[in-house]
């Protein structure tokens, strides 16, 4: 048995912790997790945090965490960091940072290597997630580094993404500002106790107000917070329940769900396909086609007619 | 006709721009313009230049231009923005740091927006550069931002791979050991006249001494700049000739081009494959299982097997 059904359903930390194992070092995507924690699924609500590095988003995930645990939410965290596509090696330090929770038995905290493959990624942390909530977590919150693919791809897993900013962040502000703007459902201005920040507000709130609020569409909201002095912190869990709220009511939580297991069946199939494809023997082909390929006489687009066709 | 190759080859300036916006709003991969490109390429050395916002990356291109300029080499710049996975919007700050080369006509600036698909990613950006290869000019460099997987990918389509750092990356450099460490051929710490510049140095070259260098295998090297003063540039640009040369003395941009040929291949097969696996009817199908799904008699495993026999 690759992973302990009944252990994870009963949130035992040794049987949750091996099935996140298991889904983080698994080479292909694997419906079989999937098909025992389905009926499981749905409870949990989950959070994205990003943001540049040294924005402060660990300290920030410790007072969220903090404000859940007084309503006696279990939570969860999975930290999705870059690293190697070749040794996959994941970080320690957000551990570090968050470590007062660590020995609370309703918070569980994990890093999750980004690996190789970029599909792999959003389903892997889709997957670690739904152990989560099968295990009966109340908030999972995702927290990834920067905001690159891997953060757009974090976003869509998220039900609310949280983009935390610094007040030096003006720059990245103008130079993030279309991705940014897409992905966050709320802005926080982190370290707000720093010069400055009142203008990082303003230039968030210009931006935002450039946007026409439509009916039925969130209009994202700016907090200013000071993590390690813990100020802002209830201004910011009242915005993240206001999006919470606004997502039940809408539905969108529901929609968000089906929507990622679409994704998920389409890329199992999609794998699934390719497997039957590459047969050894059209491997090979590519490999000596491509050797021939040397000499310049088969195009590129040549290769693949003759590996389709064959 | 989608391109113009006679005026790509002739190096014109809208021949090469319309190519470009081509490669950019192209819904799939293609291998037309590969085709008609491939014989006209592997001349120009590909450069990979990231790190974090505020690094001070355009800056210090700038002064790599201005480094080749003097040798008389044309120089093309790619800047890869985390952008918009809905309006694919791109970013326009680069452009005016490196505004002084505009009018330089050896001299092409362009921002490339990195849009939804993944693999679409590093397959646009590499398009882009053997558009510019074909074009005659001897150097390319991508400019992302951030280490995250755009990064990995971009390393990926480069010959050199530059990782641009601040004195106050101390934090940055833990964080991203792993990610940094595969994917650096030169660690740049720039801004160096600020404080703490010596600190980060000793940081790199201690995680550098950790490894131990083979054979055949490059020593990643650390240099000091300050981009705006002037300074350290040619330090930086020997140890990047030198990473050149030792790429062309082992065979290695010539596997870079075979290795890269493969990937392109390989995904547009495996695109082609998707397309006609995905008829209208089973796109159907997974919309009504999906619904049905909604009573939770069909697991998505059971989804994916009825599609795949379907």
């Amino acid at each position: 048995m690759k992973f302990d059904l009944d252990g994870i359903l009963n949130s035992k930390r040794l049987a949750i912790s091996r099935a996140l194992s298991f889904v983080e070092n698994a080479d292909n995507l694997d419906m079989e997790l999937t098909d025992a924690l389905f009926q499981h699924l749905g409870q949990a609500y989950r959070i994205g945090v990003t943001g540049p590095p040294g924005a402060g988003k660990s300290s920030l995930v410790d007072r969220i965490i903090e404000f859940w645990r007084k309503l006696d939410k279990r939570v969860a965290v999975i930290s999705v960091d870059p690293t190697s596509p070749f040794t996959g090696g994941a970080i320690l330090g957000d551990r570090v940072r968050m470590g007062r929770h660590y020995a609370d038995k309703d918070v569980f905290i994990r890093s999750m290597a980004t690996r190789g493959s970029h599909g792999g990624l959003a389903m892997r942390a889709q997957d670690a997630a739904d152990i989560f909530d099968a295990a009966g977590y109340d908030v999972i919150i995702y927290e990834t580094v920067g905001v690159g693919q891997v953060e757009l791809d974090v976003a869509q897993a998220a039900d609310s993404t949280l983009v935390v900013l610094v007040p030096e962040s003006g720059d990245d502000i103008q130079a993030m500002k279309a991705g940014l703007m897409e992905i966050a459902d709320l802005f926080i201005i982190n370290k707000a106790d720093r010069q400055g920040s009142n203008q990082a507000l303003a230039q968030i709130q210009s931006m935002l107000e450039m946007r026409h609020p439509e009916h039925g569409i969130w209009a994202p909201r700016v907090a200013k917070t000071s993590a390690l002095q813990a100020e802002g912190i209830s201004e910011l869990m009242d915005a993240l329940q206001a999006h919470q709220h606004f997502l039940e009511t809408q539905g969108i939580i529901r929609k968000n769900f089906k929507d990622r297991m679409s994704v998920k069946i389409r890329a199992q199939i999609e794998e699934q396909v390719m497997r039957k494809f590459w047969t050894a023997e059209k491997l090979e082909k590519l490999e000596s086609t491509l050797a021939f390929h040397d000499s310049k006489n088969l195009s590129p687009g040549r290769i693949v007619q003759i590996l389709l066709k064959s």
